[in-house]
């Protein structure tokens, strides 16, 4: 039986430096931190470089882990892998998941989600995980997003990032376009949208496009789509948060889709 | 024009307290930060106690405070007084605003969200923030829930905490028994549950029951209610969020109600 790592070890050293944004890009690595993240990240072939967990996880989630090689490290050094306040006690070195975004687009033929500039992490993640749920084919992440890669929001997507395609696109406007261009109709989650939800016919092949958090999507942007539709607001709410927005119009984009 | 009063004030220090749980019980006080939270809580009457703003604020939110007596302070004063990071300059000492939960139940003849158990100060304050947005009637806050007034869960309720009726009741099967005895249909949110959401009926009185956003609803208080609902996941996630779930309820609620 080898002895955990400790903290201080160079290969624990060089993996908690993933946890920078500048480390990530440079060495197009992240970590997928607990059971759920790495039961995800192992379904992908090729995706893990290396498990971390300590003698007490690799027991505990024997299944998960039956086959796999994992390298034992100790409970401090857990600690530094983690960012969560209770370690699971299991961590993955992956390498992105992130496809192209004609290739997701392509393989998108139903419900597609676009978000352009969403800011938080948990946000993003929530969205991820939301469209999963929600049987989407894929997301892409537009304009000046959060890095998807980052602990809060790999978390906050509980495997998600790992289960539909993924797409990073600088220029939302020509995530719209190409999801056009593939025969889905481009639908913009807007406040002030000329449609109501309720009334929306969502039938067809549709790509939510969704803002950011705070300023919601610029008018050129939402202009582009190819119509705007607004959750009708029942009580005296201004409007709902981005992840339960954008629950609401995913799941019935579902149930249209559905029925 | 007053001297803006200072950080060591003993105003604005007693103030300060009421970001304590204990004080807050105590003296039947809590902090609104914002000027979404002052607007809800001066729409309450009887419920703002004192206006804190520093003199920019003052100016740019002058509409909301007209005819408002306002305390002024100084930026360092205001920071001390706001747990935001970006302190938008004004906060509003205010009195409770829950309910008794027969007196709520009984304004909630058509649509009430109960959250059991609800740990997230942000959660609980987003799901005040959508069940007012999808035109509940009410909101309960029952078992161990986090408290609604702590500045988290006020923040994440964007004013809707000062739209609809809240009550805080310890007992989540009394909450269930109020509202079945009122004749609403209790509809657990439940994985695990008998009903696909998308089959459910929901055209009559409903109340929605929610668990915890890590263990969900116990057994026997899912038991309790009329029917076990299950959101359909469609692609690969185990579940959603506590938040996007009660969306993705209440709005498939306020949907049948209005057709």
């Amino acid at each position: 039986m080898s002895t955990p790592l400790a903290v201080g070890n160079s290969r624990v050293k060089e993996a908690r430096k993933l946890s920078r944004r500048s480390v990530r890009t440079e060495r197009r690595l992240f970590l997928a931190d607990g059971p759920k993240a790495v039961e995800g990240a192992l379904s992908v072939a090729g995706c893990v470089v290396e498990v971390f967990a300590t003698a007490q996880a690799r027991e505990q989630h024997a299944a998960l882990l039956a086959g796999v090689e994992v390298t034992l490290v100790d409970d401090r050094a857990m600690d530094s892998l983690s960012d969560s306040v209770s370690p699971a006690g299991v961590v993955a070195v992956c390498r992105p998941v992130d496809a192209p975004l004609e290739r997701v687009v392509e393989a998108a033929p139903r419900l597609l989600a676009i978000c352009a500039d969403v800011r938080d992490p948990g946000n993003a993640g929530t969205v991820i995980r939301t469209a999963d749920a929600a049987g989407a084919d894929g997301v892409v992440l537009a304009g000046q997003s959060v890095d998807p890669y980052n602990a809060k929001t790999v978390r906050a997507t509980v495997g998600s990032l790992f289960h539909l395609p993924l797409a990073l696109e600088p220029d939302p406007v020509a995530a719209v376009r190409a999801a056009q261009h593939r025969g889905l109709t481009v639908l913009a989650a807007d406040g002030a949208g000329e449609v109501d939800l309720f009334d929306a016919d969502l039938t067809g092949p549709t790509a939510w496009l969704f803002g950011n958090e705070a300023w919601g999507l610029p008018d050129e942007l939402a202009a582009v789509a190819d119509h705007r539709v607004a959750i009708p607001i029942l009580g005296r709410a201004e409007s709902l948060n981005l992840s339960t927005a954008a629950a609401v119009c995913l799941y019935a984009s579902a149930r249209a889709q559905r029925s």
